[in-house]
């Protein structure tokens, strides 16, 4: 059982000049990143920035692939957010395609996971890597998905041969645009 | 293949003194209605209603159980919105309770079709009533669905009796609000 919180939370991720965390780097991966900022300000509630160079919002909502045995997996091994020890860490917003978009329930899942493994992958990593993901897309956002990371500074290599292998899954020929920022603490 | 439209398209119903359709009657199922409003407009593409009784949002989103077999035999069978003969229309808002959400996706799918048979039944009525669903929950709204349906007048007995068969099903005990706005024009 995943605990539900009504209405579903809705996050918005602001760069400019305050917030928590520095922003070290902004990478592109597939398409044009979002670019500038210093810093970065994780705003909850619906709350929104006074200034900023660019945000973007999404809701923590149920989970639509994963199944009761891999949520009971992940829930026994998962990290929260916030340990002082996680100084680290990454948002990567990701856009997929129309052609993701117009498959079926057990077709999209049959990518995601039977084929690319997403989260028999992310298994093996989330006692390291803590992840919070957003739902964009009904939203009107310019990206479908903001997953943010957590993580110690020993274990970014981890972090950055998962990117490696989850980018080489059948599942990411339908992500059309994609980058990550890079943070500190 | 479902047609994608991006970003997904978000529709207003408002009840108020102005739109294409009289409201009937409203019915409460479950819980608490919304009440007054003469006429019921439509607001496609996130236009907000001057002046209203009362509203709701939501958006035209990716399917969520549905398989890419079912999805052909609904392709096939279904009838679109906005025939002329189609003089009679109901707005069905509901939201689930956190005991449906806190479901996993497998667990859903299992309730909604193995058990529910929502999309087998539903599928004996589309030849005779269109339909459109709008997604509400994650952006904060009320109810987490609004189904609006259209058809004609000599079809509302079947429409009736849909509705019958679904409350019926197991998949109903997780609906924990539910009204209904019945409409013509």
């Amino acid at each position: 059982m995943t605990r539900v919180i009504r209405p579903s939370p809705r996050v918005t991720f602001a760069a400019g000049n305050v917030g928590d965390w520095a922003m070290d780097r902004i990478l592109p991966v597939i398409g044009e990143p979002l670019l500038g900022g210093a810093r970065l300000a994780i705003l909850p509630g619906g709350a929104e920035p006074t200034t900023f160079v660019w945000k973007l919002a999404g809701v923590q909502s149920n989970t639509r692939y994963t199944t009761a045995d891999e949520a009971r997996r992940l829930t026994a091994a998962q990290l929260p957010l916030g340990r002082g020890a996680a100084r680290c860490a990454a948002l990567i917003p990701i856009r997929k395609s129309d052609a993701w978009w117009s498959l079926a329930q057990d077709q999209r899942r049959e990518i995601y996971e039977e084929r690319s493994r997403h989260t028999t992958v992310g298994l093996e990593y989330v006692s390291r890597i803590a992840r919070r993901l957003h739902h964009s897309r009904d939203l009107g956002e310019p990206f479908d998905f903001l997953t943010w990371f957590e993580y110690a500074p020993e274990h970014e290599a981890a972090f950055d041969e998962l990117l490696v292998r989850l980018r080489a899954s059948e599942e990411w020929q339908y992500v059309d645009r994609e980058f990550e920022v890079r943070l500190s603490r």
